[in-house]
């Protein structure tokens, strides 16, 4: 493979080179992960897109905000990139047709470009090939990167980690309840958008922005916000409402923190926490080996029956670890 | 170091060589280490405790309770032990006293053994050292080992993974409110304790202690449970009232999960949930080396500057670790 060509039209901003790059970061393959990362190391550096995290759960119309908010910033002569961190997902590659019909017109749009979740069943692999496609769409020069995942626990603070700024979008609640949005997930978003408000659904939209309004102000503040955010505002995507307010909120926010070196800060921070990361993953991933899990299986059940303590299983088993990699290398 | 003679001593239930043995496993010298594995797999293999749990957030009463049913205990003739688990703990080893003074008559009993939670700042670490230790108390003699930990968050779950039966404390609340306990701790609680049920708090004891019965109709019914648990029950440690009670409802426990196979096969999954987590623990242990923290240091920051990709970083640790790895072996 010609990592030097492949790196060159990704830098082109060929998407069936990034298509296939993406594909190389997703696979497990040691060569493959070795091509992965010459090609990662050698893309520009000094390209920026902003990333953009967004969450929401099923039904609250995210598929919908992605189309509408895509298609005005293609519109505009931007680049859009759209990827999904879902590691609950078991679509395979073949299926990116079921995003793709999710946002019809959008994939349909030059300067647009839609990967769906690598088909992994641990957060851990997801959130690294995921990290790398993000990687490998700003080289391509994408100006916009959008991060989408489900509202369900570990995901948001994995994306979090991958983006600049982080969009939680919710449907219009009934009543004042705040429909059970996880604290953590309240104190990564940095703007709250109520999406639906529109027809029927507009006044409760109207009562659920005021309530989110309220609680973003019970949060502690957090250094990296200028004055009035985190911020919850109203959209609705199925008409095309309230798009322009976001993106400008969007803009502003950016040109603030880059002033106020939040920016680079963060980013900085982002990519020591994924340099950790993947020591640790690595570390771990001894475990996964035909080998090791067979060991694992024999040495737990001599500790479950307790013909072994934990402590001298555990010793066993990383003296023979230790054993077998020497006698690799 | 005798450890033959040590293990010897722990069996035959010497109190200081228990509290010695203790100081062996939860310090993290290497040689310390290797005496402790050693330590471990000498002590006598017949030997069960009864292992409970125990959590409650600060004021509820926790050493109150302790001080009361420990002291029933051993007026019946058992020999109690009582380990803290408290990962954000700052107590030195000298500050034993702090504890014994908690438990002043108990600390002084005959029979009793009280040991603080080992200083440490990660879970992890205060996990194996605490786990260890009940399994030194087990090898020691001691028919109950109340282990008790703090109502906040993680160190729940661990304690859970050492103890046959987990109960929870709580103090009586106002109204109908369930005191925000988390779902996760009220799904390992075998039985709920509302103390302080006298004076006063009676009236309000009662409601919260039918709340509870109610909301833990509602949990998923686990397989361990016989019918009616788990359950909710008031006591007053201060008066001493309703701890026969308690022990009744353990003692009934304890004896139909053993009659059910539960019991054993309860402690056989913990026993392979602590050799795994050993292995993954010593695994990642590399990485807090001097050597290795420098390196992190080092690669970290150029990550963080953008000369270098997180992969690339990753990678050049990691060859680093097993070179200095290879020339020690």
């Amino acid at each position: 493979m010609d990592i030097g060509d492949l790196a060159e039209r990704v830098a082109q901003g060929e998407r069936r080179a990034l298509a296939r790059a993406i594909t190389l970061v997703e696979s497990a393959r040691p060569d493959h992960r070795d091509h992965a990362a010459a090609l990662l190391d050698s893309l520009p550096k000094d390209r920026q897109a902003l990333r953009i995290g967004l969450s929401g759960t099923p039904g609250v119309g995210k598929s919908t905000f992605i189309e509408s908010f895509g298609m005005m910033l293609v519109a505009q002569g931007l680049k859009v990139a759209v990827l999904a961190v879902d590691p609950s997902s078991t679509r395979s590659g073949g299926s990116i047709l079921g995003d793709k019909t999710r946002m019809d017109r959008l994939s349909r749009a030059k300067g647009a470009f839609i990967r769906p979740s690598p088909s992994q069943t641990h957060l851990g692999g997801v959130a690294r090939r995921s990290r790398e496609a993000v990687a490998l769409c700003e080289g391509a020069g994408f100006d916009v990167i959008l991060i989408e995942t489900v509202g369900v626990g570990q995901s948001e603070t994995v994306v979090a980690q991958m983006a600049d700024i982080f969009l939680l979008l919710l449907a219009p609640a009934g009543g004042d309840e705040l429909q059970g949005v996880k604290r953590g997930i309240m104190e990564i978003a940095d703007i709250i958008l109520i999406n639906k408000a529109d027809g029927d659904l507009r006044a409760a939209a109207t009562r659920t922005c005021a309530d989110y309004t309220g609680a973003l102000r019970l949060l502690r503040k957090r250094p990296q916000d200028p004055p009035g955010y985190p911020k919850a505002m109203m959209v609705s995507a199925l008409q095309e409402a309230g798009l322009n307010d976001v993106w400008a909120e969007l803009s502003a926010l950016t040109e603030w923190r880059k002033t106020n070196g939040f920016w680079d800060a963060t980013r900085s921070e982002q990519a020591r926490y994924w340099f950790e990361q993947e020591v640790r993953n690595t570390l771990l991933s001894q475990l996964e080996s035909t080998a090791a899990r067979h060991m694992l299986a024999i040495l737990g059940a001599q500790v479950a029956s307790g013909d072994m303590t934990p402590s001298v299983a555990a010793e066993r088993f990383l003296t023979d670890l230790k054993n077998s990699n020497a006698s690799k290398s």
